[in-house]
């Protein structure tokens, strides 16, 4: 066996992480700008950090609690007639994850409260400067994410196996079963952190708009508004922090899953028959050096360039190398003859095959949320120009856009579940959703420079810095908005690629044949579990909603009792508005995540595998609708809203903003808010979680049949 | 054999429709008001019947190609040396089904244009006169859609028997599936019945409101409004007919699915092992005469009588004594001993719970719909309180209540599931739809009377009646939206009960052992048949939007173009806007009607029969979730808005209309408009609908296998 190829991956991941240091030490080396600029980056960090803090506080009851119940669980493993507690090993995996998943988001959010001033700075010079700035920022969370999710499951892989060495034919088995706990670790955090971030953002932003555009009239990250700290405190622990998160966790989540069933093939190879468990690690590992590869290419010359092009420059060639290198990998690790997983027969090809069905998938699911959301296309259009007859319209316009963009990405989906499958069975369908997460790095570097950019330009209006600095920001913010929007499609697609690798998975663990979706009990779980994401996302909304008024009170509050305000000759008391979103956000995150890690629980011990199998599939064909839905809905909203802003054609007349639609269509932005910054990008974490909740505990309810 | 048990049901049929025809004509003979208001109750009812002329005109072009290809498919049975193309007899059958669904649609509508003046005639005398018309026009609607199905059903039944007279065992079962092809018929004309009826209502109501309320300023139903006439026509064609249609359809799915089930039984009785496929006829045979015995009891002492009470112990008592005659019908039909179904094996007692496990599931289900959307209940009170803060708060607060809405009453489905299977198997779970089917005929009077009511106010308007008439109409109207809500909910029930049984039976039909989840090609199907209610409503919804944006330009062009209708001095051209509304309907109801239709066949003949199963587990499981979720979000949005009518608390204050926190509720009521009466309720069918399309194509993909 050569034995090197297993430290290939975590290397490929420290590689990332050193990397990573670099650019994050470029960042911080950046001017910072005047003691004014300082001093409100400062208020902003110190919030993101006060709530990361407690926020840590209250996750980390949950995951001594959590790893308690898992180390009681038991299970014993003699080996060289030493007993091993694998329980005691997950358990330690999960807490690993869980650090790991939390240490991810603090990396982002820690260069991103940093890089957010020195883009304003930036700004003041050139648009390009302030792309280099912003979206070094998003590189470094990037690699961090990235770096840390390969290193992790790489590095716990190698313990795990010399931990179980005596195993024998079990070691590999073993190794792999108690790695979940990781990954369980990682996307328990990943969810609150999505979660409680999400409230906290948009109570901030919904709280700030009412009362401070649309009451008082000033306009947005006015210094004025006592909760202007607190949303742009929002954008960082959310948009940031909780992406970075989740992130990981579907990273994790989707790389395990391959391994899982991987750990299934037995192949004659030149690395122990470990080949099909490693492929996933590898092509993820050189993902990241592409992504590398990728951020370099992404520059502009001068302030007429168009920022979304580079970005695509970027994206595009990180994919197509990571491509064109997998045809090498799977060429050197794969073995020459037939594959065989449980009744599928395939080749080395089949799997290349599979893992270019993944990346167009992808790119079909960027192409596509990018068409529904995207400013001048036709579906925002359709909502600027509902907007023209009120509210009530604008809101129905964008439920229909809405619901109408789960159509191709539903079909890409069945298409790519059905091709990779025929390729390389179900295997096949798991290493196309690896292919499509490797290049992450990018994707997060893309994703992330948004809320920075947004920031920075939050910090110009609030240090009343010149306009052509702000136009600079706002230029990288709106294509930040739409870089979102896609990422979210990748994420989402991928939970769907990853779930039935999962379910199989969850099928050989828990030694079932079948998920018989007419058997009376199964159809039952099947609703059941269809109906979650429908209550996760209105607890979810309802927190933002709730939030938000309590925000809006106190703001009202402030503006009445502290009089000077508006002169600005008394600061309001921006750290009361921090402290409402930070206290409503984390109560509001639990219930929905409670409800994601018990019902997996409750169902697989009352009624055992079969109905949980159902449960699962329920989950999963209504959150990735529900995912896609109010994503999308959420950001041709928040376009059709923008497209006010520099003027649009309805009806043959120009119409700006402060227009009766642009009133009309700022509902729908709020609307919109929490679906596409709350519940819609949880929906994928739901899924991965609750099929890593059951696997988990699959071993444990294998016998129970009702 | 006591052959005479077959008669049984059709005779109670026949008894239905005899009652209707003395109700129908006491309708009639009421006085109609002055000659003002019987010109408006005229242009009313030409509205109405030009569209069914009109839309029948298109559905038979429709019904006739769909039965030339089930003729064509060629299905051939020697029965006593004389060949029978069975296709034939389907053929014939669907056309029959298609025919009694639109009558039943046509009786409804006919009586409820007589009905809606005589109320309002009836109003200026007392709130019981008016309840009692309104009520008797409701019941007419109800025995006739009821009557109807049990007498078609049972009736073609027995033809069907004699022609396969000579099949020998093979001569039930051939009879049952010729009979599916009465079902695909009905179902299929109530889709496009719903949906087209659906898109007309909401167009001409919206469109009169955006205009005449919010923009002219002059009352709903006033007759200086062009679209006051069509808005008063969508009542009648969309609520009504498109309401009778509708459940005329599920009526008929909901027993057939049973007698299907029924037929695989083999039992010893004293019917010749008829029973099980006898008895859901029965069962709803007496529903009828329970329900007439029923509406008998709907009557009030005076003005101050609650009308919801009068109504619940109408409704209650036909449950109930439903339920009693049911111990008494299967004690007598089904016999003693153990009875099989497959892998279960139940005594009749089962069955018998079974029926009162759907009774209960039914109740339950209608107690939760009143809590999500009546007013004065925590939900509505929450939208209430979240429109003082604006539209984006109150729709975020109807979304979120509509979304929750789901938890309760799907938690009862998978207890009603999981319980009646317990008790009876597969037989069990359809047997529990039947029951809570059995009083439709009651649950359609209670129903259609609200639009009735409706009308008559709309009338009473009009013609600048006194006050308290449109006070006694608006009470009725009031009752009727919150029967209306639970009416949906009923439906969408037995949706989810009968989609199993259906599922079963197709499994049968089909010969495939499994509907397995977990495979790769199967959870595609999950994926795809989840996102058809998605595109489906996203295409209703839209459509009222278009529609109603051409009654808005229409109602503009009329007020502006025709001096001195603000000043009653000339008559706005109704009829154009009829005409509109017409068109519209029409050519926006094809779509979704063809998704619904077409969807599955090439699914079944490309993939097969367990990936289409998949499709239909998925269609089933979001159909209803969307199902409950937008018929009871748009509830609550509506009387969201009509509590600020007689004035609500907020914050310690009183708000009335008029106010901004009205304008916000508005806004939510026009966008729950067409989730409630367009895209809502046509989930049910759309579900059944499918279900039956397969069920018929089910013998030609038996050996598809992909």
């Amino acid at each position: 066996m050569n034995d090197y190829v297993i430290y290939l991956a975590p290397s490929l991941g420290i590689l990332g992480l050193v990397v990573m240091a670099f650019k994050s030490a470029w960042v911080v080396k950046q001017d910072a700008g005047d003691a004014n600029m300082q001093e409100l980056a400062g208020h902003i960090a110190d919030g993101a950090m006060a709530f990361l803090k407690a926020e840590w506080k209250v996750l980390s009851i949950f995951v001594l609690f959590t790893a308690a119940l898992l180390a009681y669980s038991g299970t014993v493993h003699t080996v060289n007639g030493k007993e091993i507690h694998s329980s005691w090993v997950i358990c330690i995996a999960f807490i690993v994850g869980a650090v790991f998943s939390a240490t991810a988001g603090y990396i982002g959010m820690r260069v991103a409260t940093k890089a957010n001033v020195r883009t304003t700075q930036a700004a003041r010079t050139s648009l390009k400067q302030a792309l280099k700035v912003s979206f070094t920022g998003g590189t470094v969370m990037g690699l961090g994410v990235a770096g840390l999710a390969v290193l992790g499951l790489g590095g716990l892989f190698i313990v795990f196996l010399s931990l179980f060495a005596g195993l024998g034919a079990n070691q590999v088995r073993t190794a792999i079963e108690v790695l979940t706990g990781f990954s369980l670790g990682a996307e328990s955090i990943a969810l609150f952190s999505r979660v409680g971030g999400g409230i906290y953002t948009k109570a901030a932003d919904v709280g700030a708009d009412l009362v401070g555009k649309v009451e008082a009239g000033i306009p947005e990250d006015d210094v004025r508004n006592p909760a202007t700290i607190a949303d742009n405190v929002g954008d960082n622990v959310g948009d940031v922090a909780g992406m970075g998160a989740d992130l990981f966790g579907s990273y994790v989540a989707t790389i395990l899953a391959t391994m899982v069933l991987g750990q299934e093939i037995r192949v004659n190879d030149a690395f122990g028959g470990m080949s099909p468990i490693l492929l996933p690690m590898v092509i993820c590992g050189l993902g990241i050096v592409f992504s590398i590869v990728g951020t370099m290419l992404v520059t502009i010359k001068d302030d007429n360039s168009s920022v979304q092009n580079a970005l695509n420059v970027g994206n595009w060639s990180s994919m197509l190398l990571t491509v064109v290198a997998s045809f090498f990998v799977v060429w050197w690790l794969l073995p020459d003859g037939p594959i065989t997983l449980r009744t599928a027969t395939f080749t080395k090809w089949g799997v290349f095959y599979s893992i270019v069905v993944g990346t167009i998938v992808g790119a079909i699911m960027s192409v596509v949320t990018e068409y529904y959301t995207a400013m001048g296309k036709k579906p925002v259009l359709s909502i600027v120009r509902q907007s023209s007859t009120g509210h009530a319209t604008n809101i129905i316009g964008g439920l229909s856009v809405g619901m109408k963009s789960t159509v191709i990405p539903i079909l890409t989906l069945a298409g790519g579940i059905m091709s990779s499958f025929y390729f390389a069975g179900l295997y096949g369908v798991a290493i196309a959703a690896a292919g499509m997460m490797a290049t992450t790095a990018m994707q997060l570097a893309i994703d992330a420079f948004g809320p920075i950019a947004d920031n920075a330009g939050g910090i110009a209006e609030m240090s009343q810095l010149p306009p052509e600095v702000r136009e600079r920001t706002d230029n990288l913010d709106a294509v930040g908005n739409t870089t979102a929007a896609t990422g979210k499609g990748f994420a989402i697609a991928s939970a769907a690629l990853t779930s039935l690798a999962l379910f199989a998975a969850f099928v050989g663990i828990a030694g079932i044949e079948h998920i018989d979706i007419y058997k009376a009990n199964v159809l039952a779980g099947l609703f059941v579990g269809g109906m979650i994401p429908f209550i996760f996302s209105a607890l979810c909304i309802q927190a933002v909603g709730k939030a938000a008024m309590d925000m809006v009170q106190e703001v009202r509050r402030q503006f009445r009792e502290i009089p000077g305000i508006m002169d600005y000759k008394a600061k309001p008391e921006y750290e009361k508005c921090v402290a409402i979103s930070t206290k409503a956000s984390l109560r509001e995150m639990m219930m929905p995540g409670a409800i994601a890690l018990i019902t997996p629980v409750i169902v697989g011990f009352t009624f055992g595998p079969e109905v949980l199998g159902g449960l699962l599939a329920g989950v999963t064909v209504s959150g990735v609708l529900m995912g896609i839905f109010q994503s999308n809905a959420g950001g041709a909203w928040d376009n059709a809203k923008k497209s006010f802003e520099k003027g649009v054609m309805i009806n043959e007349e120009m119409v700006f903003k402060g227009s009766d639609s642009h009133k009309a269509s700022v509902t729908g932005d709020t609307v919109g808010d929490p679906f596409k910054d709350t519940s819609g990008p949880s929906m994928n974490i739901l899924i991965k979680l609750m099929s890593i909740v059951s696997l988990v505990i699959a071993p444990y309810i294998a016998g129970i049949v009702r």
